[in-house]
């Protein structure tokens, strides 16, 4: 019996090491440069007897999301969230119709909100936010995403994530790697997807924030978001950000637009072991293509300039090219 | 030779099981309503048959420092830290010796120093952080605990952390309880010692922040301190930071004076198991005694008046008696 037992223990193992020897972390990325990149950074930083060996504790891994980990073309989720709030919001405020930007917000036509200033966005985010809850905006952003879908590929957006991507978290987990988004998006927003599409908890996200306001609310307190942005993290914000939240560099950080240029400088500033990667949308067929790629007009929408290209090259960081390195894009596509 | 292995596997697992029946995670409480609410708390939250169960994922537990995990009179640890810089600046900056309130610093009487205004210690604050960047501040941070000793004990401040509360952190993460700081004081000048004192690791401290401004340095890029407050963890404050780097509401949480009151609020307005508890300092000989205890004034240091008292009983919140409840107050002590 004990020795049966040891038999079905020892088939166990065997078929655990095979089924590791066998299955490809990495199975949606195409063999090259940058597949090589990622798959070596991890057996290095995770092989004791190698000088570039990084202790568990200190395995911390950075993401963007927009245009990193899911689409952010043609415009960004939230935004799209915080139109179709304005939207409802019109209903019971009907002097929102004669009035810019939200007459235009109403109308719709997404070419034309494209063409909204930085300020016509700090307008509609006030209106949009104010007077609601950290727990209503978290309701209302689940109730909103079992309906909304994207208007080019007709899907829940939460089928938007990048397959490849996907499978780098999970790769950079089963090592002992602690994943993060830093996102300029709004954290509260994120965070009610970011275990389900991600794996990644709330309090490993990391977003820009909206004033929190501590008060009492019918008779319980809650915590009203107030319409200002207390934190930008975007640019040097990434790296603010993620010493106030980690409080360590991380040793690997994937970007796609320069808002993550700052994030990706941070952690090359360090000694021992680090990768930086950047993903490039040159793939109109399966997604979209920007950036030097051409394609679409280089709005705010993640921004891809010539020089944050020229700086990938001098500085060696590697970039993904979505229509080479990657076999699917999405885990739904052939 | 298998059957001896499985003799000696069984031998292991009774005496580990042994050794966990005998020893009190909790050994330096008294027998009490506090040490009991403790141990409740835990063994119905982490009990998978009670109606109180809590997911592992969902065990989070926050603590204030000052007062609750260590001690603070008769001056906050940080203010000391502080204090020492403007007479290590004052060497070469004379001009300071001249001035009001650092020619009271660099005088260095405490109870002087004790009737800083407001006002008073944003100079001060602001004159000890000016240019200097995170990685320069944890480097001097760390330098000043090799040498700094309480005024009292005479011991370094590192060596007074509650033995009582180091259990209960411990009591809590055995049962899969995040544990995390939430201080009224500086996160980055908590974060020098979070590990090695508490076994809190740098991303689980929240405190009161300084704005971070990114640049470029000697080359390299670096995070400057900038001498402005960009978020105080402290009051409703507390509450803020915990949904900003938590994203959920603690379990348990202990505080000791007003400013923990919203966060002991915060985790009572929930359904489900909940504890909130209060150190109370009544113990002179041991340690210190203030608030209604009497003794010290009540100063901005712990202040504890008979309002959070009267909260305390009309809500439920344990009062955590120091003079009563705990055996000793420091692990040297006996």
């Amino acid at each position: 019996m004990a020795k049966r037992s040891l038999l079905v223990l020892a088939c166990c193992l065997l078929s655990s090491a095979f089924a590791h020897a066998d299955s490809d972390p990495l199975a949606s990325w195409n063999d090259g440069e940058a597949k090589k990149a990622i798959t070596k950074f991890v057996s290095t930083t995770c092989d004791t007897t190698s000088p570039l060996f990084v202790a568990p504790q200190d395995r911390i891994a950075t993401f963007d999301q927009d245009g990193t980990l899911w689409v952010e073309h043609p415009i960004y989720t939230q935004c799209l969230f915080v139109l179709d709030r304005i939207r409802h919001l019109a209903k019971s405020r009907p002097e929102l119709n004669e009035k810019e930007p939200f007459k235009t917000v109403i109308k719709g036509n997404l070419e034309e909100i494209g063409h909204f200033t930085e300020q016509d966005w700090v307008e509609i985010l006030a209106m949009a936010d104010a007077k609601i809850s950290t727990a209503e905006f978290e309701r209302d952003a689940k109730e909103w995403f079992t309906k909304a879908r994207h208007p080019r590929f007709n899907r829940p957006f939460t089928d938007l994530a990048y397959q490849p991507m996907l499978e780098v978290l999970d790769y950079l987990r089963k090592n002992s790697y602690k994943t993060y988004i830093v996102t300029g998006g709004g954290q509260a927003f994120v965070r009610v997807y970011s275990e389900q599409v991600y794996g990644i908890p709330v309090e490993q996200v990391i977003g820009s924030l909206e004033k929190l306001q501590y008060e009492p609310k019918d008779g319980q307190p809650a915590l009203m978001r107030l319409p200002q942005l207390f934190f930008n993290d975007n640019f040097g914000g990434k790296a603010v950000g993620i010493e106030l939240f980690i409080g360590k560099k991380p040793k690997a950080s994937f970007g796609n637009s320069t808002g993550d240029r700052e994030m990706l400088e941070w952690t090359a500033a360090q000694n021992g072991a680090r990768l930086m990667m950047l993903v490039y949308h040159d793939d109109p067929v399966r997604e979209y293509a920007y950036g030097p790629a051409g394609g679409l007009a280089d709005t705010h929408v993640g921004s891809f300039p010539e020089s944050l290209m020229a700086e990938a090259k001098e500085k060696g960081w590697i970039v993904i090219s979505m229509k080479r390195d990657w076999k699917k894009v999405f885990a739904w596509q052939d």
